[in-house]
């Protein structure tokens, strides 16, 4: 077994961190590499370094739904590009952070039910009610779920990992780490796969 | 034998044409499709689409360099930032097209010349005299490629080629067509090798 790890830092409003999401725990699996959730908030990074979304230039958002959806085809995984973009996700990377800190074994389904609510389903997640529906129906409490959100120490806990982002060179989302080795984009994926060194054998 | 073609629209002072120019034409000679040069001027795609390089965001800048050479390295091709980048392409630019009018044999010989002297031998092209040592050394006279650089015939057939480009919704360098298929940067030539369909047989 190896004791790599591959750090996440994703936004659940980035389609390519979704995409990503989709793929990283097989990669990690067949490396026998760990996969570290890291929330971060893509608005802080873009303004912390002066980055910006793909769509604030208008032939680069175009293209941008043709290769997103190039890649789900590829990886066979569903993707529907939401129609509320760009959601604010303060509120849902907060909660995942606050799940992190406070009800772990419950972080992997949240995690799925909003990346799907986002990318399959086309939810407007920057409705609470909304949110609210898609956490019920994950078997989630969502009161205890957004609970969680108004913690000074949840608050602070997504601040630190969005400067530490971008103190370690992240620009955008998905951002992965190998060690010192950062790979921006769920298109470097196979370079996330081959950091990890040969397929771990049984 | 295949009647596909690939476009592909590139400029000298982009470092991700240069690691395109390296693998398409293996790509197309092994798919039987015929590549097409598209000299264009990246600044004026940017200057049209509001686009701007990756080095306006220094975070992303860095990142740049560790990614070209990760890809550079994954070709098997020799690659160095050139240490006066950005350079001015312009003349550089109209030189090729006006090759193509005018010289299309020595095409190809010129292109070579070029983009080893931006991106192998981090050659200072912004300076007549440098070009002019650069060509002279690939068996190219200085004077008669420069001479094509003032023609209006020469600055009009890239000023059209750069607004087609734009027109069908380039934003940046390089960037291919496969028919009506859009394919931006170096990073998606394994998509351009999957929409040329399946390897001739001879």
């Amino acid at each position: 077994m190896s004791s790599q790890t591959v750090e996440f830092f994703f936004d659940f409003g980035s389609p390519a961190s979704y995409l990503a999401w989709t793929q990283l725990p097989a990669i990690c699996s067949a490396a026998g590499a760990t996969l570290v959730y890291r929330p971060m908030l893509l608005g802080g990074v873009f303004q912390a370094t002066g980055n910006a979304s793909p769509i604030t230039v208008p032939a680069k958002g175009k293209y941008m739904l043709t290769d997103l959806a190039r890649f789900a085809q590829r990886y066979g995984v569903p993707m529907r590009f939401n129609p509320h973009f760009p959601i604010n996700t303060l509120a849902l990377m907060r909660a995942a952070v606050g799940l992190q800190l406070h009800d772990p074994a419950r972080f992997d389904t949240y995690v799925t039910a909003v990346f799907r609510a986002m990318w399959v389903d086309g939810r407007n997640m920057a409705d609470p009610a909304v949110v609210a529906e898609v956490l019920a129906r994950a078997g989630l409490d969502p009161q205890a779920v957004l609970a969680l959100t108004g913690e000074a120490a949840v608050k602070d806990a997504l601040k630190s990992s969005t400067e530490e982002a971008v103190r370690r060179g992240a620009f955008g989302a998905p951002t992965m780490f190998v060690g010192a080795q950062m790979f921006f984009g769920q298109d470097r994926l196979d370079f996330v796969r081959e950091a990890l060194g040969p397929t771990a054998q049984p």
